[in-house]
């Protein structure tokens, strides 16, 4: 689907922009209370339906411009579209995700580019809203917002492209190859980057094809995935999740109550160079916003599922039941990677994920993983059919050579589990900001 | 992945069946009432949790064989696996579906079929009640059962292989041609055909898998097809859904209350012929059963989304907005038919999808419509990308040439929305009885 492209550099009106409160930051603080519990009520009740706190508040109104559905809890749970970070980051994992890339249609250049931001902002906005009149097919509505968010990023590939060349961060330098990789160029990269989550799969389905027609002739779809968590009520395990192989997932994660949570995840606001990676020199447009490495990892689960459960712990480090460490403890319990066994031998082993991931192998290195399974079907191979299913692995960072580049690394050398593992695709995409109302995402670039 | 079978006519040990007392008739009549509300609640809680009525109650016992998890709503609930229908046909829509058909291995007849849907029916019967130690890969842990049902069926190659050809039901007699067609022989038809179910996208990967592991050396996976409808909790819809084309779809189902429900959608225990197709001359093995028609029907969406708001509701015959029919009244009004416009044209156009379906238009042919959108990616065409995306429908009825079969012959002359429409994949199947306490499903037919 690649095609050649021009470039322009015309560009669009400059609007000054304005940092609204960071209520994503608040929010994040509290993931429990961004699930608004709101009873069902009728269609009188429903214009109060979602007042909430600084964090969950939805313009109620936004639900007036249709006959009012009575909405329950998972459908009305709104998650706010401006903020200073986007939405979709430390956003609570949703049901469904899809994940999409487009390249910029031959001949489009800023111009198209910014008119193309904005529509998907507006569109974004009012969908995270509820509103049925901008969902384009119908799919999402007597739902509400259903905990939606759509999250924008930029590929290395955009600022050639835009004319904006000059300004591409020193963070989207191409991720180095590692042995491990089997990755398809055509499920990889891309111009424009969208993250799409919410907790109902139609209202995430009308919210991408809303989008992608919404793109117009600006841009061209070049790949797209789809994904899954479990469903919020179907446990009460608020932070971690079970991937496909079973084991308790993004223990390990950053907490916003870290005091470091913001630095290891957000581009700060100061320094302002034009170029710069992460840190105190990030580009002055990018303040508030992150780096997404995105990977679709198949997992070989016909031989993971052939271990045995003791095998299986001993890769991960950690027990299948519970998450708890093999060092002890329960799930929380720091990894005690010195803990010997009565024998002598490591509890945890020299090349468990745990042991090889963790920052401090990695000279504190640290990334918020927010990652979607996903199952497309069965591959025919010699052995006969393979489930094709894994991790729609998401990675978010201040700046990729201090998060997910160093962790790679040595994972792609020492990692027990690897051998189960294949990366079939892979991008890296800058994520500006959240846009201030009345801005879009990506604005402060594209008109800056 | 077809492979030629050699058939076996060896028995195991036959037992004697009773049949429970008819809890999933029950339970359908009152759908909300088996989502039961249960509140978070410790560990010392669990084994209280789920006391229920007759119609949902799983044997609480279930769920201490692991350390307790404190289990939410949509976790919690059980539906049970034992009773005089099989679970999942009147069971109210799952977020998750997977289907999946499987052909007896080669040199695999009756004996190996029959131990196969033992192991197979034990698996569902613990997966269904929560049982953390009968999922084999442990995605489900810390979720509860959350709905999950397992339904099984036989095509007519099954009973071939499996030396029963004189016990073939008639009903299994190959579909008809129908001209709008476009089958994937493939992706088509299979000796075994499982349908699952469950409010949790992960508990519903563990038991396909996990049903794939317990097949063995018995069968091999022929195809497998994954869908979703919307989460419980998104929307107070109790009975319609939307599908992708964003119509709200399953309106003029039959309903559980009507008095002869039953008679449209299972086979009736009187009668007693061997091979009799639905009715009442229906083989004594499949009372209580009925008949799946599986179509992967993929949505022309794009198509579709060019249609103006007006012309997409006169191929339906109903409003987008809330279902009601054009010819007036809110969703479960009844259409009328002979209304007319004040140009004397029909509010239902001679060709809408409503008018043509309808019981009405076909002598009466009911089925019992419950399907699962899906959307396997995109698909490359000259035109660009366009969604691999629509239905995973499925229609259940006492007798496919009562049901289906007229039904769709109509459709395939005189359906507006056929153009809109590919029936990529067909499959039928005839779909035991539940299984009593004791039993395995298709036991009556294996054993007796």
């Amino acid at each position: 689907m690649s095609s050649p492209r021009s470039t322009s550099t015309k560009s669009t009106k400059h609007t000054d922009t304005t940092d609204s409160t960071d209520s994503t930051d608040e929010a994040s603080r509290h993931p429990v209370s961004r699930r608004r519990l709101v009873g069902t009520a009728g269609a009188a009740g429903a214009a109060g339906l979602l007042a909430g706190g600084a964090s969950g508040a939805v313009a109620a109104e936004a639900l007036r411009d249709e006959a009012p559905t009575p909405l329950t809890s998972i459908g009305a749970n709104g998650v706010p579209f401006h903020g200073r970070h986007q939405a979709g980051i430390t956003t609570p994992l949703q049901a469904a995700g899809h994940f999409a890339a487009f390249d910029l249609a031959p001949g489009a250049g800023r111009a198209q580019a910014a008119a193309l931001l904005k529509r998907w902002s507006d569109t974004a906005r009012e969908l995270s809203e509820g509103r049925a009149a901008a969902d384009a097919t119908g799919s999402a509505r007597d739902a509400g917002p259903a905990g939606l968010t759509v999250t924008f990023g930029f590929g290395r590939t955009f600022f050639d492209r835009t004319g904006l060349a000059d300004r591409r961060p020193a963070g989207l330098e191409p991720l180095p190859a590692f042995s491990a990789d089997a990755l398809d160029a055509r499920r990889s990269d891309g111009d424009l980057w969208l993250q799409i989550g919410a907790d109902d799969a139609l209202v995430a389905f009308g919210a991408l094809r809303t989008l992608q027609r919404r793109a117009g002739d600006a841009a061209v779809l070049r790949w797209q995935m789809s994904g899954f968590n479990r469903t919020p009520g179907a446990t009460d395990r608020p932070r971690s999740a079970r991937n496909l192989m079973g084991q308790v997932d993004g223990t390990n994660n950053p907490k916003p109550e870290d005091p470091d949570f913001a630095g290891h995840v957000f581009v700060p606001a100061s320094g302002g160079s034009p170029t710069g990676g992460g840190g105190e020199d990030a580009p002055e447009w990018l303040a508030g916003g992150s780096y997404a490495v995105f990977r679709r990892i198949r997992m070989l689960l016909d031989a993971w599922d052939h271990l045995s459960l003791e095998r299986q712990e001993r890769v991960i480090g950690r027990r299948k039941s519970d998450g708890a460490p093999l060092s002890g403890g329960e799930e929380t319990t720091p990894v005690d990677m010195n803990k010997q066994l009565a024998d002598g031998s490591l509890a945890i082993p020299g090349d468990a994920h745990v042991r090889v991931a963790a920052p401090e192998s990695n000279g504190g290195a640290t990334m918020l993983r927010r990652s979607f399974s996903y199952h497309d079907g069965y591959l025919d191979t010699r052995d006969g059919p393979v489930p094709d299913a894994g991790l729609l692995f998401v990675a978010w960072q201040a700046d990729p050579l201090k998060g997910f580049v160093p962790v790679q690394r040595k994972l792609d050398r020492g990692d027990g589990l690897s051998r189960f593992l294949r990366h079939e695709s892979s991008g890296l995409f800058a994520v500006p900001g959240g846009a201030a109302a009345g801005e879009y995402v990506g604005q402060r670039l594209l008109e800056g």
